[in-house]
């Protein structure tokens, strides 16, 4: 497991917003690549938690203008795909956790279930089956990165 | 409204199939192109009674090969792009229509929900706010076919 | 052979034009689908000879607008994926004739012969190993539809 | 100018080996994100050097598997669509240089000119206006690296 898929709100409560921070701390202090959609909200929260403790962090944009990435995404992938470029997030990734989020992250998360990819859920709306409901950050990230 | 997306089970119930007929006779009735992903179930029962309708039946492949088109499909655009396609199917539509589904639905639906198109669900599986419930291929049609 | 791609220039000379318009007419003849960018120059010359000779006429659009088709477009899908789409349309297509162009039309090209069909050029601009040149519509169509 | 796209041969020359190794070192030495297909010939060529210069390596990989990665990608994109990749790798990259190559080089170039963006060839085999011709690395990455 070498990287994890953050998705969610692009306009988070300030929780959904600190759990993003959190869950990309913790990742990146573990090594965990972290893929976004490399914009703002839950993106950017999570790619500044995982840049501050070092970690790698992706980020595959909708459009084709790599300023438009968050400050703290390190590898900035314009794509021009508009939402498709969900699937290439879920496909970048060995497992994603939604935090929060709306019809954007629930495409993310069908097509991370449609690949047989682990799919972790912190506060996120939707009542899917094979989404493993997590309590914390810290629950979060020890699910994404348990085996089997 | 010229163009429907008929989304849903690839292994349908024989309700869901009698549905997707249905759905896909009556729009081929009204002169509306039916997409669909051009494969089976779902996709081959709308394409099915679309065709035999006298409508045009448009599939997008999820691989190569132009041959794995269910045989109602007239238009058969193998796409090489693997799940991705979903959202293709969502982009050629004005409106679609989930008959029950999986995560490969779930995906397209969120697509369209996303992209502020009508989307109506007949025996879908998720609750997913913005759904239009229909009860009936006819109400599904009506649904899909009103505007506003 | 049941499909062929009509690629060339945007703004094309009045002869290309009109090549692209008979070798559309002549693939319409056959009952052979013609599928284009489904924009004007080339792509509508070719699109109207094959529409008034009764064929179908397939248009994958750069944009999310169905709106942007020529008129002759009977089938038009809009893909958002920009120049991207070129890889579609070869994908879509058993093979490809370039009627002038330039580097849209070089990407097509490059594509088909990547992926093994065959490429004819009529007035085609550039040395490519592989693409087969037709002095003719006529030729260019024979063979297009020739096998082996 | 901040990513550079190397693009060519997939079976290189050793000399073709030994210019895509270069123009990664020096590219890796000036702080340049390296941008390739991922996968051997002149991409890995071109990574090793500018992994080994320190540098930024991502790797688009065509298929579904990151493991298809050469060894010195630092960030490994499996995108899962095929050749179709190679018009993200243009949209990821400020400038292109084509190490020699085929068909899909051809397609990387005409994608990087179509788009504006300065092409650079060395040993590049196809007559293309609009492709600067560079005789050396040093001289191919000062190219690139030149504005206006």
């Amino acid at each position: 497991m070498d990287v994890v898929a953050v998705v969610g709100a692009g306009a988070p409560s300030a929780e959904q917003e600190q759990d993003a921070y959190e869950v990309g701390r913790l990742l990146g202090t573990r090594g965990v690549t972290v893929v976004t959609g490399g914009l703002g909200g839950v993106m950017a929260a999570a790619s500044r938690g995982a840049s501050e403790a070092g970690g790698v962090v992706v980020g595959l944009l909708p459009g084709l203008d790599r300023a438009a990435a968050n400050p703290w995404v390190g590898v900035a992938i314009p794509t021009g795909l508009g939402e498709l470029r969900n699937g290439l997030i879920v496909r970048a990734a060995d497992a994603l956790v939604a935090v929060g989020g709306e019809y954007g992250t629930l495409s993310e998360v069908a097509f991370g279930l449609k690949a047989g990819k682990r799919v972790v859920g912190l506060r996120f709306g939707y009542d899917v089956h094979g989404v493993v409901p997590a309590a914390s950050p810290e629950e979060a990230v020890a699910l994404l990165l348990s085996r089997g």
